[in-house]
């Protein structure tokens, strides 16, 4: 028997197992249980848990792209269990999307869920404050577009200036954190004289900041990702 | 006569100008000026002034791309200026770049740096902080990276959900506000239990917050880019 | 029978309460809880929920001041339930206590904790980026230090600036939102030239652009407070 | 010959001194000059070069206190200078202020008054955003004052916490980080439930987050305030 499940957060999947007629009685030792939600991977790790206890394995399986995407049969999925579990998923994984990635085991897929909407969420925000601090210094919204996709701002820095240096541990500068602290600067200044709100470029100046603290001034802008490794605690790059 | 800079900010373009031996002595009445700095659009709209008050035309021509573009001669220049005086520097654009775009005027130029810049620095921190999170929760760097270039957050928001939604006056929801407010919450809670800081996005997401309050809830999730242009008082779009 | 638990958070209080030897199983009809925890008032409100449906009623009551204070039997405490619940809690409260504050009805004392904490926590960052400001641009702490307990600076503005303009509707600038505004710009600006990260400040700093932007320049610096009642959908002041 | 001024920001000072018809040019050599404006320190330096050059003295002496307080003649006045040039102008501080304090040398009144105002504007915003979450979620303001008043919240840290603890080295935990980040997650996430923007709460909850992840947690809450030394690479405390 496998049962799957996509709802809002974590205490919808709990209550559909374990509530009044939840479906984890219903499912016998050896039961395989798919959650494509995208719940908090720590609540997941608990209902995982909990369902071990009654012998039902569980793959966790939320889908990556759009609703679009997903009508089509084209969503990416992103997978965390067992091998074997995994391999009794895939058929409805199939079905569903047109890319399977096993993220690193139980609960990954979760975590990897959450990472990805982390940085899409995020990049909407600044998205809408990059556009409108460009309409309120009055240039012309269909320029703007067209030249930002034409540079590194159309693009993931994951596709252009992540690659090419600190992914592989080069922070030689290409460009330096003291030019990305000097034109944040200005951007946030200007929004200043013009009121728009720019709190995530407020917040990623911070770090801008510690970065030179750290003497890492003259290093590659992308030096920020292991400062903030250093702060988080992480294992840490160069 | 034509000389062009390319300096780190206004006062050393105020300086090389105006400053003792400063070029705008050396210039004649219709000359032109190009300078290529990234500095504040409105210290550039005085030295504009000023130069003009010599008869000395001034076109801002800062360029876009990587320094590996610059040295391959393929950068963009986003060019301001009224047509004439563009049309005098065209030569030298075409020596060091590919890409010429008329920003729309006098300013433009410099106006459309600073805000592929905003882009570009705090798209930087948020690939930071979303790696660092990725890190601090266990997933793997190679798989993380790999499932995000095949999803939107590996692109930019301007490439794939902006097009079909608030750019053409559509806020009908392809991933709704309340989700992405619901996705977001649950990493900012996650990054408090494994203690990364995430400024960027705990900023980001109070404009969720605004978003809902405003009624927006249910609207496309690119609803923040209207809730963000009525914040700061700028044309608005649905 | 009366009982009461002071414990971290939310689930130990659930716990304390219904879990295996919880403390609910033996309480009587009739009964009454009082929780002096400080958690999230929604959790709460589902655990007096839950009493209530065994006939067991609930006071919630944290303490105010420090842990000294509390040694001392001079808390106050911040009481939520009914009046006549509270009554018999009140031989509790005053051996614990010398400040007893009825905050309105049941769920109120925790949320009254949530909203007073909130300001501590706050101020307490606010405080060492002052201090660190201070000390990074070369001020001797204790001049610092001496000079703010002698302006608002070292005092709440609840004592100072909020009594006297919005909290009785009057926003007649005694210092204007447009002066606030510019001299938190300074400030940060600063900042970024000695590379002191400034969180708090630099999101504070949006809600005055927003100010600006919605015709508030010139009302007093307090009318940052209608602004974000409106920003967030509550009943609103001026 | 003294002359003084209190105007909006540096380019008006350094217009009145160095302008058409500026005061610089009418003074001599051994004249005092006195600025009371609140304006960029870094610019307040290069000014008084600009005058020493001339054999003209400054001294820095902006007000602390509200407009009422001005005009009261119960000004604080926080004095940059020399000794010798500060005792020159001593009977015009005595006319306007009741509190006269040496902030430690040339540039450090402005110094002082920048970082004085850093506190007083961020914390308008922080009493702004406290209150309105009381609205938010039920709470009456009247009552919310009054306990905010009987506890720390209604006082400056640098009155209650901060003497007894951090400014003496003493890090042993009256209320620990890990505390305080807890409270402050809560009310963040009751925030995100109610649509409440808290943006100078939300960025202070990153700094708990790096306290911890540097193994603070169990340390009093006001070791916020070494790690932000620690950041910012300025002398630290413990």
């Amino acid at each position: 028997v496998k049962i799957f499940t996509m709802l809002p957060n974590a205490p919808h999947v709990r209550d559909a197992l374990f509530g009044a007629d939840g479906a984890a009685a219903a499912m016998e030792p050896g039961a395989l249980y798919i959650d494509m939600s995208t719940i908090d991977p720590l609540e997941s790790d608990a209902i995982r848990a909990d369902l071990g206890a009654a012998g039902i394995a569980m793959v966790d399986a939320p889908l990556g792209r759009t609703s679009l995407a997903a009508e089509a049969g084209e969503s990416l999925v992103m997978v965390g269990g067992t091998a074997a579990d995994i391999d009794r998923a895939r058929p409805l994984f199939e079905l569903i999307g047109d890319t399977v990635v096993d993220c690193g085991g139980p609960g990954m897929g979760h975590r990897m869920k959450i990472v990805n909407n982390y940085m899409t969420t995020v990049l909407n925000v600044l998205t809408a404050e990059t556009l409108t601090l460009s309409d309120a210094i009055g240039l012309d919204r269909d320029v703007a577009i067209e030249v930002m996709m034409g540079t590194p701002a159309g693009r993931s820095a994951l596709a252009t200036v992540y690659p090419d240096r600190v992914l592989k541990g080069d922070l030689s500068p290409a460009f330096m954190v003291d030019l990305a602290h000097k034109d944040l600067g200005i951007a946030l200044d200007l929004a200043g004289k013009v009121n728009v709100p720019l709190g995530a470029g407020a917040a990623a100046r911070q770090l801008y900041n510690i970065a030179r603290a750290r003497g890492r001034g003259r290093q590659d802008w992308t030096a920020v990702y292991p400062v903030l490794q250093e702060l988080a605690g992480v294992g840490q790059e160069d």
